[in-house]
C-alpha cells in the first residue's frame, strides 16, 4: 500500500505537469460506467480528446465497447481476479498514452463499492456512480467510497417511475457521509441529464483547467 | 486463507451434523438480497424456522430490515471495511444460534461480486443474485463468482419491459462459465417468480434434506 501511494503521487505529478485531469469512475457492477463513457466519448469526441483506462476482473468487454467511440488509446487492464485497479497499472497505462495530446482521462475501475475506495490511483478526483435501482442507502452502507468521491452520478433516472427510490433521500444519505459531494442525475440510456454532465466534463478538460490555474496536485 | 478454510470445514461439519443447510447469498450491492430475504421470511416464516446471518461493511440497515420478519436470531456482522464475510464470523454466529431448532440458515454476504467468491464460509451452497438492470454479461465479467455458485437468482424481472436486457443471453453467459448453474427468475418487489423460489427453499429445509440423505458435507 505504501508503494501504491508512492506510485499514485507519481501519477498525480504527471497529470499536474501535463495539465490533464483524470477521473476515477467507481461503482457497483452494472451501474452504467461503461455506457456513460460510451455516450460521453460519442458526444464530446469532436470537441475533446479523451483517453480511457478501463479495468476489469476478466474479459475485454468494456474495452471493446469503449474502443468503438475513441480513436485514442483504450488501455485495458484485466486484473485477473483482483477487486480494484492500483496505481502501478495506471502508471503503466500512462506510459502508453501521449498525455500531452489529451484533454482528459477517464479511469474505469473494477465494479466494486468496497476495495477501490482504499486504492489511490493518483486520480484528480473519484466519481462514484450508483443507480436508482440500488436503494437510497448505498452511501451509508459503503461510506468510505462516498467520502472519497468528490462527485456522484445517480444513473438510470429513466427507471424512477418504476422503482421505489427517492432522489432526495439518496442525496441526503450521501451528504451525511460527504457534505460537499456534488451530484449529477443522468440516464446514460436515454440521455436525460447528460447535458449537465457534459458541461462538467468540458469545464474539467485541459484548457479549462489550465485557465483556472491547473490540475490539483 | 488456510485458517479460513479450516474454519469453513468446521462450519460445514456442524451444518451436516445438525442437518441444517446454509445458503450464502452473494451479489453486487443493490441486487435485492435483503428484500428477497425479507419476503422469504415473511411468507415462509410460519412453515420454517429460518435464521439469517447478515454481514455489511457498515451500518445495521440490513439487519434491522430482516429483524422485522424473523423471531430467530439475526446475527449482524459489520465487517468494518472488509469486502467479504469470512468463516470465523460465521463460526461465531453459529455459536449464538440454536442450530438444532432451525430448518435453514441464510448468510447474506457483503455486496461485492469479487472478494466473496474466494472465501469459503462453510455454506452448503452459494446463491448468486444479479438483476436485470445490471447487464447480461455480468457472469462473464465476474466468472469466479458464477463458477462457485450452484444457484443464480435473476432479480427485478418486473423491470424487464424498461431495460435492454435479454434473459436468455444472461443465462447463456452464466452457463458459459458454469454449465450446471440453476436459475430462478424473481421480482422480490412484486413477488413474481417467488413461488418457485419458495418451493426450492422448502425442498432444501432440514426435514426435506434429511429425508433425502442429509446435508452435503
Amino acid at each position: 500500500m505504501e508503494r501504491n501511494d508512492a506510485l499514485a503521487r507519481g501519477v498525480r505529478e504527471r497529470l499536474g505537469l501535463s495539465g490533464v485531469p483524470a477521473f476515477n469512475l467507481v461503482s457497483s457492477p452494472g451501474s452504467g460506467k461503461t455506457l456513460l463513457l460510451e455516450r460521453t466519448l460519442r458526444d464530446l469526441g469532436d470537441e475533446l480528446r479523451i483517453a480511457v483506462i478501463t479495468g476489469d476482473v476478466q474479459t475485454q468487454n468494456d474495452a471493446d465497447r469503449i474502443a468503438r467511440w475513441t480513436q485514442d488509446l483504450v488501455q485495458a487492464v484485466v486484473t485477473g481476479g483482483a477487486c480494484h485497479l492500483d496505481a502501478s497499472q495506471v502508471t503503466d497505462a500512462l506510459d502508453a498514452i501521449d498525455l500531452d495530446a489529451l484533454d482528459l482521462v477517464f479511469i474505469e475501475n473494477v465494479g466494486n463499492l468496497v476495495c477501490p475506495a482504499s486504492w489511490d490511483l493518483g486520480e484528480t478526483a473519484k466519481v462514484v456512480l450508483f443507480s436508482v435501482t440500488e436503494g437510497e442507502d448505498k452511501p451509508l452502507k459503503y461510506p468510505k467510497m462516498f467520502q472519497k468521491a468528490r462527485y456522484a452520478v445517480l444513473n438510470k433516472i429513466d427507471l424512477l417511475p418504476y422503482v421505489p427510490f427517492e432522489v432526495e433521500k439518496a442525496k441526503a444519505c450521501a451528504r451525511e457521509v460527504n457534505p460537499t459531494i456534488e451530484f449529477f442525475l443522468t440516464s446514460a440510456l436515454t440521455g436525460e441529464g447528460l447535458d449537465v454532465w457534459y458541461d462538467f466534463v468540458r469545464s474539467q478538460a485541459k484548457d479549462s483547467i489550465l485557465a483556472a490555474g491547473g490540475v490539483e496536485t
